[in-house]
């Protein structure tokens, strides 16, 4: 940790400083600049409340070199964080050489659509299912989800297909319906909703924890923190757009942090291009941007009739361009050494 | 509602869809553009999903001319929304000419240093009393608030005071802790937390909804328009600066959200300029920028040691700095014609 | 062109805004809302004076329909322009199914430094040589570029390879030492100097136009068109990162816009992934990302001593690793159909 | 200068490195922290290349501690720039407790026009004329100023009134019909245009320099710094709102950099709340938010007609909607202890 002190503060007050900081366990060293004294901190500075610091009246500027994040950093667990799922007599994985594709409705809305969707994305090769039982909408007067009823239907699917379930939780309360669920999405919404966090900490179920619109990495990161401090690292990453200035897209695909995502932490990635764009004639450029770009796998909406679905029709393949899309994903996985 | 059709569009095709959106109660106008038919629905046309129509293979733009809130909606409501407190043996308002001023320290830590700040806010002339008890925090390592025991000592300040108290809630689960704060906080995390939003519509109590960090002004209302849907309009809305690409404050303050709500929603607005800037120094100019921008208040920190502070130090202002923005504020507030 | 008037208009009002408009050669088509009258334009609406209308007392909305872009416009030139070089003894192209790599140092240092990146870009198979002559740097008391010497040391290393070099003119009056440049770029900073804008209109020389750092995909667009207006149609669009909240990268890729521009427009669209992200290790898998999105190209810097480089060393490949790059990159035009 | 090295670099390295830029003429001193070594370099880092030092293979992160900007550094000249204009009789000053009003049409459209406009804008009280001649447009079939006629009716308006006179500069060649302008106007999309900021640095007129659409506050800074490494200094800074995300107004105006450019910089700073917000109804509101917030002084719009303006109507004032506006300010600014 560096510290700039303001010029012309007075020796007395460095010394003051100096040995409050040591105090705390760290060694401090002094450098003279052409303007400003700053101060190197070494040791454990996670001991040091720089909220506080920069506060105090003798600093200008407090720089922090450290990654403020511990479990999910990869300069502390080098290896890759793999997550393995029983899928009908097979193992499916996010992470470890695996692309991992997970597709399904935006959200539940029958028996028939569920099964058809889920028949039909698991023949092109999808791994897992996804549909939204409990929906976060913008609107009160929106379409909510099936609640229940469709967690109870996506256990159907399963069951019928073989295929894990990933659906989002919205509340704590919920917890307890989510025991057949073999992935539990943590939505953009709800990326800093930190009781959430701490609870699914708590749980055993891998999570699926997507970055919040206008999150950093390191926050993103942090609130993957908040997880793995209750004990539970079996946390995918999801990028899926951020809000930015034009209306082309639904949001900005930020791609790059793929690459950044995989450098900084052991956990595996994930990029959803219906989100992100929310038109479906982009989803499949995107969704082979995402595997280029070093992606562990995609989420991606497959609906039997779209202009009739209930929710984010515009942004939902149908299950014939799916089959095209998983046909060329194959191609790709193969240059990248990856299995789908 | 406007639906622009792609070009090229058959002539069996549109009498199919407008007889379809006829059927839904619309009516349904239709003009031939120079490259392609738009049609015009008139009637209550919140009847129409206008996902599935975006992904209606015939359509290539829908445009809303109305505003989607309608609770919150000035249009439909055009008396100012005023909320009254008790606030010792005066009345507190906020809104209907008021400019309220809520100030206290960003989290409780103390007793002492509770009751310390609240007396000398109280002083200076401001009308509430905030403080944290639950704290969202970016890291799961920082100080996390105290709880139920900041609730407690809130109430005695309440007690001490007569201030009435503003605090955060983070979960639904804690609402049992809030019978006697008097207006229940919504953090900018939260805003699109809707079962919350949807909890607290049950609610009889005040609710502070802050703006999401990357919200817009739609979106805040949408929000503002969850909580009324369930019967609770007692609602003031707050700025609190919006993500930006600089990092000379800790957020964007976009004071021109101000008179834009004033003209859509007949709801209180106030501002926070302590988290919009993150920087003490700057909180006295963007408080007078609050009130010559047209808000009925805001919520400001003041910390008798921000030095030491457990949380946000930097933004705090002491309680000197407090007093003089106060005086210079009632001479804003003396040719806006508010009272403070 | 739709116009929302505002509510309790006049019938009065309403026949002399009618007549106004349709004097200037439109039909007006009028439709009663559930709380306000609808005007749809029919017609050449490129002849109303849009900010005029807004500013009407009547007016509360006013939304175009159609793209304000024509000769950019996909609608009304659906073929794809084809951009042809002398390179060698080939012809290079860009668009028509060719994947185009732009490659060299970010800025011209040396006769020795030019050379040897342009031999080992050529060896490794880019078709253009990129290298800045005249740079813009965001201080004034950085390297600004070689000037006049840099442009005649591109021409030296266009004879001695053959590449058709690309280089940035950063003002009008530069214009004639660009004789033997194949084609001039336009930067990021300067897309919407107007007056430079339309001065290359009335040159022959193929534009390479870098997106704004927070243009929108219309601004890009219309910047195009006054190039265009001119009568130079010879425009490649480059998509190199747009401003954001983030540093992990220097901007955020913004690839969802390459098939968005593909749909709007009949303009090849080429990728930066060295100012986009601003870190080299991160360039490779951008650059197949660029590709997977559908873009007709890449431009990106190499350098043979990036640790030594006078700009940008961090964003520049070696030759080396951008040997590697290309060899993966043929393995994606592969599947993608294009030629490189 | 701090240099934070990869972890695991080789004693060996340290030394050469270390050696290298010590024999640039800087000190380096050498902390061991908890994982890697960190660099603090004390001395005119001025001279190191931080671009290069990115891109070296043993450096992880080089962070900068001092600002890059010198003459515009308040650091090094304590004291506020004022700049002074004739007036007619009087003294109009941009600085020095001033607030400065500059007012005028969008763009000057006729001799009738512009003479109305600047009687009444006088008349009300502002010391300045603004008036477009050569105006960027974002698209090429927009009215794209009267240039040279336009630059003839502000010099008689300025002899008619005594008014000194403000506009834009849009390219170099244009410099010497700007004999008689008393403040050259550099856009926003020129902020940037470094070849325009130098050659104003050889002028001797005071320059107003706009806040570029997305620029930071030191990009800003860097730009004003171009111009005064020329020679001029006489440069006034104007914030007109950055780009943001929703669209309630055509920019996000960021008042808060008002109060951090004062205490960065010693030159003066003003604000358009006509450009940041695009709504005329909102200009009040906003100008006197710019006065709390410590500006010193607005550029603000007024047209005679604005429902018949030639180019942005909907955000020009009326002159008695001006007027009243001047009534207002005159009492913000004796609270401020201001001078109109």
């Amino acid at each position: 940790m560096i510290i700039a002190l303001k010029p012309g503060v007075s020796r007395e007050d460095i010394i003051k400083l100096t040995s409050d900081l040591e105090n705390l366990g760290v060694k401090v060293d002094s450098s003279q600049g052409a303007s400003q004294i700053v101060l190197g901190l070494v040791g454990d500075t996670t001991v040091i409340n720089d909220e506080a610091l920069r506060a105090n009246h003798l600093v200008e500027r407090v720089i922090r070199v450290q990654e403020p994040y511990k479990r999910a950093n990869r300069a502390f667990h080098p290896m890759d964080t793999v997550l393995e799922f029983k899928s009908g007599d097979k193992t499916a994985k996010v992470g470890g050489g695996s692309f991992a594709v997970i597709a399904g409705p935006c959200s539940v809305e029958s028996r028939e659509q569920l099964v058809s969707v889920a028949e039909a994305v698991k023949k092109s090769g999808a791994a897992f299912l996804r549909g939204g039982a409990f929906k976060p909408r913008t609107s009160p007067y929106s379409f909510q989800g099936m609640g229940c009823e469709g967690i109870d239907l996506l256990v159907e699917a399963k069951k019928a297909t073989g295929l894990p379930i990933v659906t989002e939780l919205m509340e704590i309360s919920q917890l307890e319906l989510f025991e057949d669920v073999d992935m539990i999405q943590v939505g953009a919404r709800n990326m800093q909703n930190f009781n959430l966090l701490k609870e699914l900490g708590r749980s055993k179920k891998p999570i699926l924890l997507k970055r919040g619109m206008a999150s950093t990495m390191t926050e993103l990161l942090m609130a993957a923190e908040y997880v793995m401090a209750g004990g539970n690292s079996r946390i995918v990453l999801c990028e899926r757009g951020i809000r930015g200035f034009d209306n082309f897209t639904r949001n900005i695909l930020d791609l790059a942090i793929v690459p950044a995502l995989k450098k900084k932490t052991h956990l595996p990635v994930i990029v959803d291009p219906s989100h992100a764009t929310g038109l479906s004639w982009m989803v499949p450029a995107m969704s082979k941007a995402a595997i280029a770009s070093g992606a562990d796998g995609i989420i991606v909406e497959v609906h039997n009739d779209p202009e009739h679905a209930l929710c984010d029709g515009e942004q939902s393949l149908t299950p014939e361009k799916f089959e095209n899309l998983m046909g060329v994903l194959r191609k790709y996985a193969e240059i990248e050494g990856k299995t789908i």
